[in-house]
């Protein structure tokens, strides 16, 4: 769908408005994209806004258009992702906005999802609505990294996390690892998790560690007071089991709440029979006895918009040299453990440079007494 | 030697220009200190200032007495370190102000060389010259690390330099570490190697990357353009080899300079001929086959105010684990070369955290690509 419209000043503050809404609903959307929505009148008035809040409730068209009641008639809406034109858990944006006589619609980007993908503009020309798309369709990109690679390539956003000295290490000899990073990088990661649609973590980490592997929102921090508990959802915790070596013991199975065993063959009937009924097993046998990341990240992709791995370096590099890393966030502590402590990423004998993966700094920031570094992996 | 003395915003002023003057001397003085000189009339106006520029040539109490010429009667000298009152290559700062008239000294430490160590002070003062002292003394002990240590510690400064990816390895398991870091990093080392009295290296790295251990002035960016070719004074190239691996066709041999090679056991006289007249050899046993670091550091201390370790990971993490390390200096390049590369430090097992290197950063910038950490060494 080309677009050849030539935006203006107003049509940009507008847009960027809708997009600074749409994040609002980051931490709670999900499976849903992020999507923001303003009205604005012909004198360039805001006359209703809105951003979609939560899977099942209303998208943000309907929000604005609720807020600005007749004032809608003969205005302009603004919205970050293409309105939908198909009756889902909610009615059609479309339909809303040619029901509440909208003059002109602008669209940040059209909605890669199937059931969309250009019918929703096109049901608002037909009505004989103005569309234009196109207008800071980056910005709009990045609010949904996670939907737009469920989407696109089936498959979630997968963001590889890993806690470090200054010499790569993430747990002495001994298996200490406690505490490497500092509290204010553990309760960034904590936010991590809370965008987080699934956990994954491999069977070393839980033996070794116990973690519980959950969101906890006395640890959110800022984000905390914004958030209430209840609208928290807890990512699904994945434990990647290929040998079949879990205990019923694990710190996991005593919290309620959604739990993927994956292991590369079937679980003895005792072992599934002793389990709680919010843990569900998957077998994904790939080469060597090893579980298939591609097939799990498949699998995951159906409801998961951004997994975060966090895992000991076997499986954290295990992701990136499959390339199924998309994101890497390395919190860094000011330490130094030796050439004994354990490395934070097992990735194939590279005899030259040429084949070490390449590394795009995005982000970095000071965390505490931490660095925190995000690259994106070619 | 205690101090009252209250002092004004103008001689704040003066002292923080004679330190900015000292720090003009940093790459030519070794071994002598950097020391900078501000003489000011009793109207508060500059009538003199001068700083050590080279070891052998005048003291910056001088250069800044000759420029005054007969302005200095009567007036205040702000000098950054005790003037000397003992004859060396010049005769005694101390007399030379005497002589000049001047009404006031400020001084901001006191000289720790034991041939000083308050008898300049005294000097001045029994010659009825005002004398006060401790204004900006940490800010003057920050010029000349490498003097103090020597003087206090009877050892240099010890910098551990360190190149390596996000994931703490200097090299692929095949050796091949170029470039793990960028040219602008690379141009940092050489400012780093000409502020050094020595580079010592291990005869891993000579046997593997066979390097020059030099300072090339065209790769010194801006500080080559204010330092010129022969005011460069190239560090002592220092090999340690315990095991007598060294070998003659070594690409240092080919470099006329200073070059110390030590070893825990003797060398044959065979190779004693075949090396070139510039080649000094020194046996240091230490335990278990390997060299006395520490033997090494106060051999060193006679005449080297810092030194610079190259090294790969054992070496530098002999210097860590033996408390000989003051300050690491890490080059941190945004690549993973996975957990077979090489270590950057190999460091004692460390059972608990509680044992691990305590570091504190005290500078962090980014160089080109690549981040640039110096940290003290607990």
């Amino acid at each position: 769908m080309s677009n050849n419209s030539v935006f203006s000043a107003l049509d940009r503050a507008m847009m960027a408005r809708a997009i600074m809404l749409a994040k609002r609903g980051q931490y709670t959307t999900r499976p849903n994209p992020n999507v923001g929505c303003v009205i604005v009148n012909d004198a360039g008035d805001i006359v209703g806004e809105g951003w979609h809040i939560r899977a099942g409730g209303p998208h943000a068209e309907v929000h604005a258009l609720k807020a600005a009641a007749d004032k809608a008639r003969g205005a302009t809406a603004y919205v970050t992702l293409e309105p939908c034109s198909h009756y889902g858990r909610t009615p059609p944006c479309a339909k809303a906005l040619i029901d509440n006589g909208l003059k002109r619609v602008v669209v940040a980007m059209t909605d890669p999802n199937p059931q969309v993908a250009g019918r929703g503009i096109k049901l608002l020309q037909d009505a004989g609505i103005e569309v234009a798309h196109g207008l800071m369709e980056a910005e709009a990109r990045a609010l949904n990294p996670g939907f737009l690679s469920r989407m696109e390539r089936k498959r979630p956003f997968v963001t590889v996390k890993v806690g470090a000295s200054l010499d790569g290490k993430t747990a002495l000899s001994s298996g200490e690892s406690k505490w490497i990073t500092g509290p204010e990088a553990r309760r960034d990661v904590q936010r991590l998790r809370a965008k987080s649609c699934a956990l994954i973590t491999g069977i070393d980490t839980v033996l070794l560690d116990d973690p519980s592997l959950n969101v906890r929102h006395g640890e959110l921090g800022s984000l905390g007071a914004s958030l209430t508990e209840p609208e928290l959802i807890q990512p699904i915790r994945v434990v990647l089991d290929s040998q079949r070596r879990m205990s019923t013991d694990a710190k996991l199975f005593g919290i309620t709440g959604p739990i993927l065993l994956v292991s590369a063959e079937p679980y003895d009937e005792k072992f599934l029979h002793s389990l709680p009924d919010f843990v569900t097993c998957l077998i994904l046998p790939g080469s060597h006895g090893r579980i298939d990341l591609a097939a799990l990240l498949s699998h995951l992709g159906e409801n998961c918009n951004r997994v975060l791995v966090e895992a000991g370096g076997t499986l954290a590099g295990a992701f990136i040299a499959a390339g199924l890393c998309d994101e890497l966030v390395l919190y860094q502590a000011p330490k130094l453990l030796g050439s004994h402590g354990r490395d934070m990423l097992q990735l194939p004998d590279y005899q030259t440079m040429a084949e070490v993966p390449g590394l795009k700094l995005i982000d970095e920031r000071k965390v505490g007494q931490d660095w925190r570094f995000t690259f994106t992996v070619a």
